[in-house]
């Protein structure tokens, strides 16, 4: 509703075309429409193919099934993370073409086949270690809807690993660096490629790692500029991020 | 030079068009090439317009003057970032053009004007003290050739003032959120808005605020999800991001 | 007693209406009365309704149970928190109307119906998996005698949802805030309400969340001065601080 | 403005009292007014004798002295907190009748006098080095209009220093407690009253006090219920916090 | 072995009563001796009644069987620390004298009768959590052959608990305070004795405790004077140091 | 005043041997000497010879010379720690002898000769730049009336330098060990010493010393068992903690 | 391949005695080569007895089985550390005679027989629960080729020990100190010999130990000169390392 | 004084070729010899050249002359660290030769001149703003008798600039690497090079930086096997450290 909308039903009122009381019923949730909540709304909710999320670390079987079971009546695909094997029997009882990555410990229920993007994003990690963050956010991309390159276990240990698989990096319009211990990685790919490079800290490694501290401290302050950060073991948040980028 | 290119050699080679030491000099440099470092020179520090940067910060203000003398040989934009009013007076007597931002701390040079993005980067600020840090990315992002616009002092503690700037905020391509003390506008504007957000947490406060440490965490945790972050009173990483992103 | 007491007290020595046993016996905990423990001790633990609270937490299930079986034995309401399932089986057998909320991990025993207050205590939280706090807070402030209205859900990223509730935040007598990740709720209601807000951060949330410290921080540094703070998931400090407020 | 005002209002349009473009204005800022933002408005910053706040810290003499400027426009009372001597100085070229509280860092300007409540705020304190702290805490409830008692030097070292002095605590409607080093004082306290207790941290203290960190993870962690805690060295939002309170 | 001994053997060898061999077997721990080392022993593990001490954590049952088993072949006290209960199994299969305290997690073999220190130990503690702490002191002081009294349950919450025992604190010669959450009951107490205070901080509550980080910090930045601090639930250290104090 | 006392003190009221106000001036701090306050003044105030602290740090000078002029009047010992050299000065002015010790940062003024000690506090430290510590602790001891030995510059980078001195350090009664760095020397100490240690941990260092954090925790997980710890720097805590040991 | 290989390439070329789709072949990994990554694949993978790594904590058994029988194909030296009994169980049934130490979680495969070095590498730690740090250390170190001593349990709380071996430790090429706790043991024996000393800080301890953070600030501040530091139980790190010096 | 030695001594005894004081005089300081402690003196101060080192901060220009003409008197190479330029000055009036290093803040004295080794010693960093500890360990390592390869700003942002290096580093004996920011550079060495790499963190850079804190992490954390660590801007360690590696 815009100042037009505004207009017209002023004069409307004024020429008793709409009585009154259905004049304070258009007016009436004006606020929100104003602000725009239902374009946020149209854009993460009803727009075709966008997947609802669901978090489900710290939610019981129980609740995640019932989430799920509302959601279903919605007709949208649906993407859950941090998921376990007991979510996904529940949820398998309620949907059965429900899909589950035990590595990267998503549920997958696609409802509309999306068409992918002709540009894709690289997800590239360091080690086998980070394999589960990695598989979180190749599902996440790939339910938004987006092309998805992995290139997996380049460390900077070995470097001409990484070398060998340049290009494809550089193909990519956005890429994600996955890496845990000291997250060199992100630096030394922030310093080779001109693309947006979204770095995901990972808890992988040991004592004065601090679950991911040592690596989210190095991607932070990487000297290589295009870099930006998310939180540690944040597979889907990086993945949510450059499938915005994959898309502008 | 690529496949073809080698092709293309051997047979002058083995046709005797080219003798074998010049072949050699031509092979020379090939890994360089090959993998792809000239690519990154022609980004970075070729093309016109792209600036040199120095990060003045941990130099002495004769190494700055001495840095900016060496790049004005190359005829390129310069950009110093955490310069103070000394080595501005330093660099003023060997190019006396050069512009000092003495809130943001920057010193420019342009030897070229770009044309200016058609997409313009939000960068919006959440109080006075953060404002150090949007002139250094207002700056940055400007020699950049980015289109840019500036949102200051809308922080959540009185959120009406960021809801009269929402549709300013939703026309850019890309959004800097920059923000100190609970740094909570970045999950606010991330919740509202479906573009790329790029935290900068400041280190303005006091006490447990541990010199932005507070506004990090909350901006790597933030509980909306297209929201990514670079270091404390990065302003620079920040712009220099999301003129990637823009001009994708 | 005060002076005038303690004046009457020996003037009835002097003129023999007391005799000199009964008179010591009076002044015997005077020091106590007179530094006010006794006070403190009506207001705590004499006083009908109040109830005797236990943090269960590295007690064991014996313990908690020889505790509650002390405790009845004073006929006043008893409110055990980090109760486990084995604890609420053990203190059923001596006391079969006792209450678990297995959320809030609460053991409530009502001997006494306390009638409520008229203004409410307002407790609003970001996400499911906070309810657990919410429940601990919500079975305290209850068992205190306060009317509780729960808001949850209403997280920064989807700030409508919130928009929606406010009058009954609003409404409140006081309003206890619980998010975990990056606490950003507690700054924007600080920033829309004018009464006193107690922060509850929470430890959900994963990565660099530390536990609760993020929220934790946020809070404390909130850009909304009305805000004051708790322990990390303290439902119950938080709303025992809340029903003081309540009942002023 | 409510639902009765519009319905006025459309009723004066169709009776063509008023014309379309005057009720459109009168609409134009219907939302925020709906969504309360003028209730905060009316509260926060229209309402006599409710001061203006500058945190000064972190913003240059002439940026202060300006923001002071336009505040007198208003005919508010004024505070300004952590301000040196500089900006006093600045400010009272402009305004002649500013006070400056030294130890406390404040600015005052009064330009209504407020009648005081009659309750009042206890502003308790453990050592002389926290006067700072105590002293804008002080200033600032007083410029919200809120009778204040402040008993200083009673840290927990000395204990009978502080039961001398209980009655006069017991008597406030909240007390303020201001410690560092240990912080123990606020647990102390908030055993011995039935009230309200903000506890704030100082940065008191060497060695492994960390700034202020000791005394606030104390406070958090305090054995005594009723006690809630703001940021370190927050003299300013203990006091307004308090202010809510006394007034409720 | 001092100078005259030295001079005493050459002179046996010079007289030929003793030959070279001999002469050379005495000298040779030599450099021990004279740097005192023996008098270590001699106070640490040789003198009668003083117990040898295991720290159970972090070896396997089967290792600590097998120092037990070994220990005992010289006939002096035992004392296992943080032993489970397996740990008690396996050793009472080699000696069923041995004691265990399932809650201060100690295992004891008394093989001589230590008579006790007329001087006591008081053993001060906040709350029943602390009790595994508690224990372990005590144990531990008593086996030292320390007279030991325990005041329990007296944390800072309720202080009028504390003083109605501060008789039996102040007749002891050394007092350990043993304290989770803020740990303020060190700083009381060190403010009310003129004794030496060993503070204890305990891992006992949760959130912003840290594991026993706010109790630690809190005692080390304690304003009262005479308190000195161990590891975090380090009750044998505590009482290790008090014995020897006691019984200086 | 004992039970018998106000026994006594009752029967001469009612025998008219004594009239009400005289009772009533006698009873009005019992409160007080009841729970041993006044012994505590006894021994901290009033005793001959025992100092008055300041802690000047946080204060101004003004405020040093106050309560020095305060203090004067009392006819007491005084010391004034972390003292600079201003203060100094303006103390000099009101009380000629005092005496001030720039490495130590004390402040003492004598105004009783105390008798020294038989037994000694003996002051280890481990390199030259811990002295400033060394010194405040070795003013402290000695003004409350113990003989010292400092045996200075024996870190365990040169272990020999130790052994050298271990005789002196075995004579004394109680030990105190400043250290930096890493601590070391603390726990070297702790295997070769059998009476109380007391520990320093000091700021000095770089890096990762953390001003001071690396020394503490060494100190504080010491596995030498009769070592305790006080804060950061703390030289007269150590001292005054080692006095009261001394003179048990 | 050398600047002389390519001449004589193209040479071949030239001559016709390779056609050009086999130059090409030949000339495809030049960049590799000429960047010595083969130097370091010779070096690393295909020397004669240097062993294959593989990190085996946050794999599954699954994956550490296929990796090991894709390493066998290749005849190498196969080490698998923090691998766990499962892991174990799985690689003998494809490869009968690997070797498992339960204590130190190594897999140890040997298919040659690597001859010892002259010089041996000293493992020196401060108690028994070090041992598996002990264990990993010297399982690779073995592997790695290197003549091994071990001196265990000679932690600093009772020096002599250590001073029985000094010997053995300074025989030594290079020496490995595996201490947790306060970690002293690495400045003592670096203050001793004039060998490197690689510092291992343990996570073994409680409290204030914080995992080994106690012991790796220690090692870091460390007053000897000669000593580095790996991280926090990284036996095989430190193992790695000193074979490097050891061998050179 | 070995074995043989010792029973030279005796036969000569028994033969009374020696008298008794003699062979008491010459056991005397038998100990000492025999722990080794004499090797030790003889290696780090009477070898001819070995540099005598003050570590300068926290030492007043005062104390640092002194100990300058103290060892003076002993003739040997002199090395100050962490000195600054009124140190510098003041030595120079004692000793005109002295060498001062304003970037490294060293003070070097050379009484005797060195012959270099054959092997050197690569210093590799990442940036500019590392140089000041470039320059310290520099100036050590040749002081110490090495020769030294300064390779500067190759940090892995511009990797390029890194590898066109590669075979200098590779030609070295023991790689030094200095980074500060996220210290990838460590990392991409380690897994480069065949030797000892030592990393020195650098305080250089800012926000999460954390003084060295996010180098100092990444470097422990490397996913390189050979690499050790030194205390953040530890220049000196690393040089000394690198220096016995060099001369083995």
């Amino acid at each position: 509703m815009n100042e037009k909308d505004i207009k017209k039903l002023l004069e409307a009122v004024r020429n008793k075309e709409m009585d009154i009381n259905q004049a304070m019923k258009a007016l009436e949730d004006l606020p929100f429409k104003d602000l725009g909540f239902a374009k946020i709304d149209n854009h993460r909710e009803i727009r075709v193919g966008y997947p609802e999320v669901i978090y489900c670390a710290g939610k019981t079987t129980e609740q995640v099934k019932n989430i799920v079971a509302f959601m279903l009546t919605k007709n949208n695909n649906i993407l859950g993370t941090r998921a376990d094997e007991a979510m996904y029997l529940a949820v398998k009882e309620i949907c059965p073409e429900v899909h589950y990555n035990p590595l990267g410990r998503t549920l997958t229920i696609r409802k509309k086949e999306e068409c992918l993007t002709d540009s894709y994003i690289a997800i590239v990690s360091a080690g086998t270690s980070d394999l589960p963050v990695v598989e979180e956010a190749a599902e996440t991309a790939a339910l938004l809807g987006n092309r998805v390159e992995k290139i997996v276990d380049v460390g900077v240990a070995g470097i001409h690993r990484l070398f060998s698989k340049l290009d494809m990096i550089r193909g990519a319009k956005v890429v994600i660096v996955i890496a845990g211990m000291e997250g060199a990685l992100a630096s030394v790919i922030g310093g080779l490629v001109d693309k947006p490079v979204i770095a995901v800290p990972t808890s992988v490694g040991y004592g004065a790692n601090f679950g991911g501290v040592s690596a989210l401290l190095s991607m932070l302050n990487s000297c290589a500029s295009g870099v930006s950060v998310v939180n540690i073991d944040n597979g889907f948040g990086a993945a949510y991020n450059a499938s915005i980028i994959n898309k502008l």
